[in-house]
């Protein structure tokens, strides 16, 4: 797995951890970094995230062997668009956006549109966020043994999934390949829903509760610290399975507040062993 | 603040970092763990978390200037019965228990009717707890700039309370002092509502999901992993202030679950905001 070029589109926690991973792994020559505010590239610059940056997406493209996008999820397909256009024929793009419905068959009909468009499009989903954000916050080894879903779609050439495949585990991660509705539907239990939940626990804290929390409020709404863009996105892109798993959890939350009303014993102990045993079979 | 004898009923997570943080900070002569599981005094012996150890509760505590009950909440009042049976006049009696209107109540009951019982109680509670339990994970500075709560009642001595102050700062914690009724609402909210949250979040994931889960889910359901029957005294002693604060959380939920089902963007950003608000107003 070697790139002469590769062209990160949006240098922040992922795009500049991609960069340094790549660098730090020798898995390409160039890392051109793009995007449109300069103070940003500048920073990726200094940070050595990237090897050179620009803020024109046709030039930084154009020598690309493969493009990963990092930039938030309702502007992929758009990107994808652009870049098809400039770059060169055989092309791989990827992205690292947190829904994949939308954003692979958006990316598919508009490379089965365009027509001379010789890029191939494969969805990405690197389970490694932050609640921090920026280029100042990327780490080498972000990716080492975190879960990357893949995306393919019926579209996708088998040699493009595999070459996509190969890139993450290059960077240290295990790859999981999943169709881009059924990542949908599992990754609003794993991650949209946790995040609107940590949410909604730090809003309904009052005041005159915050100096008396410790580590498991601490804990249980970090997330809630995240991109209000990103995350406003994410939730309205994967509405509908976001809503379906917030059902799942709101009947669980009614069996407490019933087993808590009534003083069933019983059921608030198996409640809360349904908890820690599924949480117990994950680890830290 | 220098007690000759200190005993700490139940060495587990906290009785164990008190013992240990009494020792370092040369705060007691002897400290004296006492427990029914003979191997969990063993345990905390070879630890050195404790200078010694019994299973007899009236031995333990003859000596003793001061006794900390670290027992589940349930169990707390009797022990304050027992210890104030047992031990000569003056010792000062409190405990670590996550909720407080019972015990107070409880303790002051049972030493107001207790002819010749001459303990004085006062309610604290440790913001340091763990999923971990045992005290294998003891440690001496697990109060070290952790809030303590401390809640007298309108029997309290104000030297007691001063000395019991006085106790938990020269372990390194800050304390604040609230009636146990004040307590209880802000720690539902602060506490006892995270960790249902938290156990419902996991509960409802499904085994499908939990491959790509990451640093968001892991936080965020970290404290389901703790002790169940421990939690189930907690939510069941708790429950009213738990029931209303947990009103609060479902009524952001509910919000929520407008917002995407309405497409409501800046609803959902407005949400989001208040999260990210409130997060950020607290620091790690």
């Amino acid at each position: 797995m070697y790139f002469s070029t590769v062209a990160i589109v949006g240098v922040g926690l992922l795009g500049g951890s991609i960069g340094l991973a790549l660098q730090k792994r020798q898995l390409a020559r160039r890392v051109i970094g793009i995007g449109r505010n300069e103070a940003k590239l500048i920073e990726a610059e200094n940070r050595h995230a990237v090897t050179e940056v620009t803020t024109d997406l046709a030039q930084g493209v154009a020598d690309a062997d493969l493009v990963i996008i990092c930039t938030p999820v309702e502007t992929v397909v758009s990107q994808v668009e652009a870049i098809a256009k400039a770059c060169k024929k055989g092309t791989l793009i990827t992205d690292v956006g947190s829904t994949k419905g939308s954003i692979v068959a958006g990316a598919d009909k508009v490379l089965a549109d365009g027509i001379g468009l010789w890029a191939t499009f494969v969805g990405s989903h690197p389970m490694a966020g932050s609640e921090k954000t920026g280029v100042l916050f990327a780490k080498e080894d972000l990716f080492v043994n975190r879960a990357v879903i893949v995306t393919p779609s019926d579209a996708t050439p088998p040699e493009a999934k595999s070459r996509i495949e190969a890139f993450w585990q290059a960077l240290g991660a295990r790859t999981i390949t999943l169709p881009a509705d059924k990542h949908d539907e599992l990754v609003a239990f794993a991650s949209h829903v946790p995040h609107l939940v940590a949410s909604a626990l730090a809003a309904s804290t009052p005041a005159d509760a915050l100096p008396l929390v410790a580590g498991g409020w601490l804990d249980s709404t970090r997330i809630a610290a995240g991109d209000i863009e990103l995350w406003r996105q994410i939730l309205s892109e994967n509405r509908s399975h976001t809503l379906l798993a917030l059902t799942h959890f709101e009947k669980v939350i009614s069996s407490f507040r019933a087993a808590l009303e009534s003083g069933d014993q019983a059921q608030i102990s198996r409640l809360l062993r349904q908890g820690k045993t599924t949480r117990d079979s994950v680890g830290n």
